[in-house]
């Protein structure tokens, strides 16, 4: 299962691919699509489309985990956010992924084992969890930290599949 | 000039399509992009994403005219409206549209007179100017209202420009 991990932002778009072999965590690629802002917002949502649509064809991945809505934030901050979510949404359905969504509290919970976790520990926690020579840049952690998010959850979901429990899915 | 006018909204995307011939505005066409709210947030984005090109492929409109963000609204409607108004920007640009804005103030007073005007008014004044046998759906003549805004811009514009004084665009 190769997941990419989407960490949406107008400005900074971070992506992370990590796949799980076995029961370990491998990663594949992470960057983040900065977009021209000197340009309007259209055009750099047209930058963060071609970028992805680089990403999935490159790595292929069969699933998407995005960061869910996050409603604390202004509603300025939220709509611009909400520009490029909808891109995101969009081309990842295009291109057939699965998706998942996880707030970020969850994320920090499953990846650190605190929900309230700095970002900054987010980053040391995915370095060392997918053995990477440095720690990425803030919104590329953060999508890696998404991804290892979906494969620790789909490891659970898998488990209590086998047991018999009911089969839980993220929801879009 | 053919302007398509596009009140965005993940759950009923309104659009217009308006054209100039002389002095005269010309109604084209107009309707309602109406989502399966039984999908998810994903699944809609798409079907607005088709529903656009179908529009744009079918009526070829060079400009596309879309309400600006309206930023009293509350965060969670913010970032809903702005997944939609993100597809619109980013489908218009690949279509090579020209994109220009206007807030929903400057659009009612524009076509009605008053910034404060009602939705209804709206409707039977875009009736009135279209020459349309009864009024659309509130979401259609809101577009049609957006793209009538840029038609009497652009009017003004154009006519400032040939008197010599700076060209006023809008912005996206």
């Amino acid at each position: 299962m190769r997941v990419l991990g989407i960490d949406p932002g107008t400005r900074h778009l971070g992506w992370g691919v990590v796949e799980r072999v076995g029961t370990r965590l491998v990663h594949i690629a992470h960057g983040v699509i900065d977009t021209d802002t000197d340009y309007g917002l259209a055009a750099r949502l047209v930058e963060i489309d071609d970028g992805l649509e680089k990403v999935i064809g490159e790595y292929k991945p069969t699933i998407g985990a995005v960061e869910s809505l996050f409603f604390a934030k202004d509603a300025q901050s939220a709509a611009k956010l909400g520009h490029a979510r909808g891109v995101v949404l969009l081309r990842l359905t295009r291109a057939g992924l699965i998706l998942h969504e996880y707030s970020p509290a969850l994320v920090k919970r499953t990846v650190v084992g605190r929900g309230a976790a700095e970002k900054k520990q987010v980053a040391l926690v995915v370095t060392a969890l997918l053995r990477l020579g440095s720690p990425p840049k803030s919104d590329a952690a953060d999508a890696l930290a998404i991804a290892v998010t979906h494969l620790q959850a789909a490891g659970y979901h898998a488990a209590v599949h086998a047991a018999g429990g009911p089969k839980i899915r993220g929801t879009t």
